[in-house]
This record gives C-alpha cells, structure tokens and sequence, in this order.
C-alpha cells in the first residue's frame, strides 16, 4: 500500500502537523492491533486504556474524549474520527485490479451492443444485442448482460454479475459479484390445476448513485417497472421482489427481503433481515432494527422494531416483560388465590 | 411491445366488444400509472376514486365492484380482473431473447454428451461428461451442469446456474440466474478433534414443472435424493438442505430456510423468511405466514405464524397482548397493592 | 456406485462379520426407504417398527436399542450407528468428476500467476496476476480468482465461485458453487447530500481446512481482516460481514447473517437464520437457536434462543406463556372485577 507522512496526514485532516512530521504510515488498524506504521483512533472514553497501550504511530482522537495526562502518543485531534478514517483509508486504498480499456478476446459482445468510450471489458463478459453501455464503465470477468440494456457511464460490476434483457442502469452504479437482476417476479395464479406462470413483462430500473451486494437478487415487474432510486445502497443476499419502489438514499442491510409492490420511501434504514410485506409503504425515513417483520404500512420517521412491528420503545419495554412471563403467571395465581381466600373469609 | 385492439381483447376474454374496438393498447399499469395506450384494472371498491381519474385506455372491472353511476369509461366486466391481466399480459409479453438452436462456439461439451434436438446452448455454457439433455431445452450463457445429470425436455436454465454431476431434472423446469443444485449437504460428525465431513453420495431429483429462482440453493441428499415434487415453484434466495423432500405445488417464498430431511407435503405455501427445523413434516396445504420459525411437525391444513410457531389466530391474539405487557405487569402490581391493603386491614 | 460385501463392511467397522459375508451392498437408505441392497440403520427404539418390516441387506444397530426378540435382520451392532453409516459412505461415495491436472485451454490464467504442482484448473477459470495457488487444488469450471490471492495446498473450488483480490486462503478448504469472497463491506458516511463509501481496503484470511458453503458472501474488512479461523464450517447463504473474526471450528448454519467488526469464538455454532449484530463478541461454546436475533455480547457457553436473545430455558418457558397471553389478561381482569367488588363492599 502506498505510504503517508504524519504531515501529509495533517494536511490532509487541516490540521496542525505533529510531533515527528516525517514519520512514515502504511495503514489503519484498531488500537489493540495496530503496528508501529499504523493510524488507530479513539472515538469513546471506552478504550483509553487501549489508547494507553498502543502501538500505533499516530492516533485520531475525537475532541471530546478525555485523554490521561501526561500520555506521550502523537494524536490528530478532530472532530469526527470515523471521517478521519475514511479519508486517509481513500489515500491508502491500493487501486481496484481491472482488465484493460477495451474487450478482452474471450468476450461475447453482440454485434448490435454499444460500449461508450474507456470502457473495460473483461474475460468471459457476454453482453446482448441491443445493448447500450456508457463510457467508462468497468465489467470484470463473467458478468452477463441481456439485451436491450442501457447502462449510463462509470458503472463497475464485479465478476458474474447478471443482468437480464430489457434493465435500464444510471451512472456510477456499483453492482457487486454474484448479484441477479431481472429475474422475473414470483407470481403464479392457480388455475384449478397447477400454480400457472403470470407472464412479467416490465422491467427494472436503477437510478445513478446505487450500490447493490453480492448475491442480491431483484426481479423485473410484472408490468412497469421494479426501481432502485438514486443514492440508495443494497447490502449483500438481500431480495428485492417484482414491482417494488425504494426511494432514494435508502439503506437495506443484508438478506433484507421486501415482498412485491412494496414502496420504501426515501433515507428509509431497514437493518439485517427484517422482513416487508407486499402492497404496503415505508414511510420516509423509517429505521427498522434487525429481523423486525413488517406486515403494514409504517408512518414517515418510523422506528420500529419486532415481529409484527411496533414502535422501538414499546418493543423494548415488552421485550423486557417478555422475559418475566412465568414470573408474572405465578403473581397472577398468587393473587387468585389470596383473592378467593378473602372472599371464602368475606361470605 | 407488440399491440391489440380493444375488439381483440374483448375476443380474448370472451366478452362482449366495447365501445372504440379498433383502439390500440400496448401495456399493462396500473390505475394510477396508466397511459392512454393501457390497459388497466379495477377488482376492490377502495380503487374507485383512482378509477375516475385515471388515464387507462380501458379497464378490466371485477364484476363486484360498484362503478360510480355516469363514468365515462371504458369498461370490461370480468369474472377475475386478476386473470384477465394475465391473460393480456402473455399477449403483450415480448419474446425473452434466447441463444440460436444448437452450440454457441465457446460452449464446453463433452464428448459423451447428448443434446435434444432444439436446443440452444449459450455463449461459455459447460456440460459434463455423460450427461443426457432433452429437447428444445435453453442453455443461457455461463450455465454450467456436471457429469451425468438428467434433464428432460423444455427446460430453461437462466445464466450462471449450477447443476453439479449425478442429478435428475424433469420438463418444462425453470432455474433462473445464480441458482445452485447438487452442493454437499451441511454435514459433519466432531471425531474428538474436528468436524468430519460426511460425504454426500445421494442426489436431488426435480420433477416436471417445477421452478426454481435465483441464487436458489438445493443440496444433494447423504444417500437417496433431496426431492422436488411436480409443480412446485421455489423464490430467490431460498435454501433447501439434504434429504428434504418437496411435495407438488407448493410454493416457497423468498429467503425461506428448511434444513436436512424435513418432509414439505403437497401444496404448502411457506412465506418470506420462513425457516423449518430438521427432520419434520409440514402437512398438506399448510400456510405459514412471513418469518415464521417451525420447529415441530405441523398438521395437514394448518394457518400458522410466530417463533415458535401457533396458529395464527392464537398468535395475532397473542401478539395484541404483547404490546400491552408493561400495562399488565402494571395491572399486577396494583393489584398485588390493593389485595395486600385489604388483607392488612381484614387481619 | 462400488459394492462391498457385508463381511467387508464387518472388517471396515471391526465387527464380527454377519451371516451372509458375500452378500453385495451398494448404497445406504433409510430403513423404510432401503433396498436388497441397501444398508440401513438403527439408532432409537422409535424405529423398531420400521426395522422389523426393512428391505434392507443388513442394518448397523446402536447398541443400546432393544431389537424384537426373534427377529431374522442381519445386524451390526455398533457403538454409533451414525458414525458407522459415515465410514460406508465414504466407501460408496462415487468420486466427484473433476478436470485433469493442468489448465483448461479455456483457462484464462495472468502471466504473473503461479499453479503448484497436480492443480487442476476447468473450464473458463480465470486467475489474476500475482495470485499464487499451491498445489493439487482444484477449480472448476468458471472460477475467478482476483488478483495478488494466496492460496495453500488441496484445495477445491466448485463452479462460479469468486474471490477477490488480496485474499489469503489456507490449505484443504473447500468453497462451494457460487460463493463470493472479498465484496467491500457495506460501510457509508452521510457527508450531508449522499451515503459517501468508505473505502475497504482490508483483506480476508480464511484459515485451514474451512468449507463454505454455496453463495455465502464474505466481505473484505475496512481495514485489516475479515477471518475464518481454522476447521470452521459455514452453510449456504450465509452473510458475513466487514471485519468479523470467526473463531475455530465454528459453524454456522444456512442464512446465519453476521453484522461488521464482530467475533464469533472458538466451537460457535448458530442455527439457520440466526442474526448477529455488529460490534459485540459470541463467547466460545455458545450455541444458539434457530432464527436467533443476538443483539449483544454472549458469554461463553451460552445456549440462547428468541429475539432479543435470552437463555434457552426462559425462551421457552415464556413462549409458552406467550400462548396464554389472551387468557392471562383475562384473568387479570377478572381479578380486577372481583377486587373492586370486595373494596366497594368493605367501603
């Protein structure tokens, strides 16, 4: 990895430049693993012990954490250490490999495919007649595109991604290994016979900005279209069915699973594995904590928790109760039994 | 798209032909999505005021449903408003592009393959060796099935699925994109010092008619064979372990989990992120609603719900009450307070 | 399959050899499901019935079942009939079909790779520049390697797996079809306007015979490594994120998800479904449940179920009281009525 000065560091963050200016780092690591050549940061009162002991050649400290007296580390003192993280992780960042500016031999490109200038075209990329591809663009190895796609510029897929037929993608769309869209809807009608197949002729499309994991899956419309809206991020495996609508800026962590002609609207959180029902809205904003299930609509600014879904709070203080549940049968027949004492006594 | 006249689809449908017969349609949206060159569909009353104003060129109407006295629509009055979709929706559904009939050069056969006559085998497809496959099946690009696997005839395998060797595959099956047949079930046995594998000699039988989604995940059985039965239709992301077998028609909604030699019987329906237990058996015709956990065999005909699962009327009723709990763990105390005062003063 | 003699069974189990030495077996079935020539077993009395009306050719018994007086089976009787079935299907077991030593002409292999000794590369494989893979490992066909990757000895890789640059890998680990290792961690900033991503610059080291199941996805870290400690075993569909460190011999069913920066001890092992939050330690030993929702640190040797996690034994104990709920607050307020009564009464 490329290497940094403590006060190409400084530079960096505007700030002060430290102690030892010339001291040479080659990365990050927690306090507890950090080497010699290592940043660490201290973020929370919590790990000033840690701090204490560390290796590390310099330390981001959030302004607000109390420091020992008399410590002898060098620190970067600022106001958001994660955002210190990040910036100097985007100059250590070794570039991404990428095949070369063109097609790869082994490549399968329909005579009929468009692929805009300093595109990159890796080994085994098969890609549809019909097809239009920006500039810029990155496919490694194996990913697979219908026909009748357009694809804006500065796109990278990672290898054996799919895209099916008829998919229309923004710029600067990420889209990552083992991923599948246009897989058609899961919708079938029963015909007194057999579960019959309901033709999905719509498609799906993927606003600029958004990133989308490993493995996830989201299938094409029934008619119209299945949106991703711009800026909104998809963690790995999670499902996104036919005719859904996410907004923009929406967060779904991993093997989320929202059901068909679900609306999640914008800047919506929803954590690992919660679970949407189909035909209902996500109101803006909303935070759903992990693995809560949500079988109705929710109100803009939601934060929601459990299986169904009710307000955190509410979630947290039954929870808790939960736990006391044969405690509070007991009290229930103590209390009956003392009551009819009373009342034999009372008659 | 290609298009119809309203006179077509009144034929279609077998109703009378309404008024403007030789008006073209060339979709399908919904009411408020709807262009003048759309179908449309009406089939609950709460639609109604999204009826007035929409821009449909007609709409399919549930015969039930009150239509405001005076619209100026035009109106098909159907039996199923849901059907007539579908069955527009085939009309109207453009051809899925498919490789030519016969071997994309890059396709990796070998020798002692056979191949149905019809068949189109895509761009980097690989067939094993003794491996017998029907005809008019489709081979989409990157497919890649084992050594002496089965495959009847008019199959579909989307790209990039995974058939591993020594497997049976019925007609007219479906696998979209990503999906994955014949891994090693998750089997170890500790020996003292790790976890042994178990070889998994079995293998996995797929009746006709089944369908199978993306990044779908079926594991051979340890001996004799993981089974799904004719007519079962199974979402994305779905994982089934060894030794399960799958009765007919019965549908598997995405992210549902169901471990090693667990029976599902014929026509269940498991919602999103259901999960089974291992060697146990879902009676005929059950439902499970969305992340549902089932630890213990269910009987035929159940409505189930919860972790651990119970009928869904105990658990809707169940769940009401849960909110409530910080209210009777109050309710208790007040009671316990008010019992105490008496019983002091009756001393 | 390869047939053996029940009088070879006997010497592989180190039994005496049972009548009938020269009969041929050649599979293992369950006792209703089993064949002439068929093993079977028995290892609960629940099963006698099933035994007395077995097809099977002989069936290894766990000692301490009470077998029908008179019965005319041929038996094995053995410490661990389960243990005993694994020893045959490894004798049975058909050996997978691999490509010959050597590269695929298909093969797409960077100048700067180096392939040990007796490595087998299938089929469209493509292995990027600096990577280094030891020897007698196979890849099957449609396998990407990333560039700079360090893989040991014995390995095998089925179809479409993919793993990224900068990845490290120990020897006789097995990773199953579709699998993808080293996707960026799903890591962003609200810069104010977007979800700015965090670069991940770290790497993943997966130790010593691990085997990971088809689809997983396992993410590269922020910085230093996402790890898989040595002999651990991971189902299908599971979702490990950015930085988490599993310990050795875990293992961790299908569709397990575990969120960034946590540590899953030593002998884990969590049940299908379970979820794992961020940030928080799995002490060694602790088994959970299936579909778990672990919100905060475990110590070790925990058994947890429900969601959030608690003790098994008070999980089910209030489950069972959950049932009841609608009858408890029933009984509360009855109490309620009969107290009032009481207190007007005594006014």
């Amino acid at each position: 990895m490329p290497g940094l000065t403590l006060a190409e560091i400084a530079t960096l963050l505007n700030v002060p430049s430290p102690a030892e200016p010339t001291r040479p780092v080659t990365g990050v690591n927690t306090l507890a693993d950090a080497t010699p050549t290592d940043l660490s940061f201290l973020s929370s009162d919590k790990y000033v012990a840690e701090f204490e002991s560390s290796r590390a050649a310099a330390v981001f400290v959030q302004k607000r954490v109390k420091l020992p007296p008399g410590h002898r580390k060098i620190v970067f003192l600022v106001d958001d250490a994660d955002l210190a993280v990040a910036k100097v992780l985007e100059k250590f960042a070794p570039p991404i490999p990428r095949p070369p500016v063109g097609r790869h031999h082994t490549a399968i490109v329909a005579p009929g495919a468009s692929i805009g200038e300093g595109s990159r075209i890796g080994g085994n990329v098969v890609i549809g007649d019909d097809t239009r591809i920006g500039r810029n663009c990155v496919f490694h190895a194996g990913v697979i595109i219908g026909s009748d796609v357009t694809i804006g510029d500065d796109c990278e897929f990672f290898p054996n991604v799919v895209v099916r037929e008829r998919i229309t993608i923004g710029s600067r769309v990420i889209i990552h290994a083992g991923a599948v869209l246009g897989t058609d809807g899961f919708g079938y009608r029963w015909d007194g016979k057999q579960h019959a197949k309901i033709p999905h002729i719509g498609t799906i499309v993927v606003e600029d900005d958004v990133e989308i994991g490993s493995c996830v899956c989201i299938d094409r419309a029934k008619f119209s279209a299945t949106r991703v809206g711009r800026g909104s991020k998809i963690d790995n495996l999670v499902q996104v069915a036919h005719g859904v609508t996410i907004g923009r800026n929406v967060l779904l962590a991993a093997q989320v699973g929202i059901a068909g002609s679900t609306t999640i609207e914008d800047s919506v959180t929803l954590a690992g594995q919660v679970g949407v029902s189909g035909h209902i809205t996500i109101g803006k904003g909303t935070i759903a904590t992990a693995q809560t299930g949500i079988p109705n609509s929710v109100e803009a600014g939601s934060f929601i928790s459990g299986y169904p879904a009710i307000s955190n709070r509410d979630w947290l203080k039954s929870s808790a109760v939960f736990r006391k549940l044969p405690e509070l049968r007991k009290a229930i027949a103590d209390l009956e039994a003392r009551l009819a004492e009373l009342e034999t006594r009372l008659k």
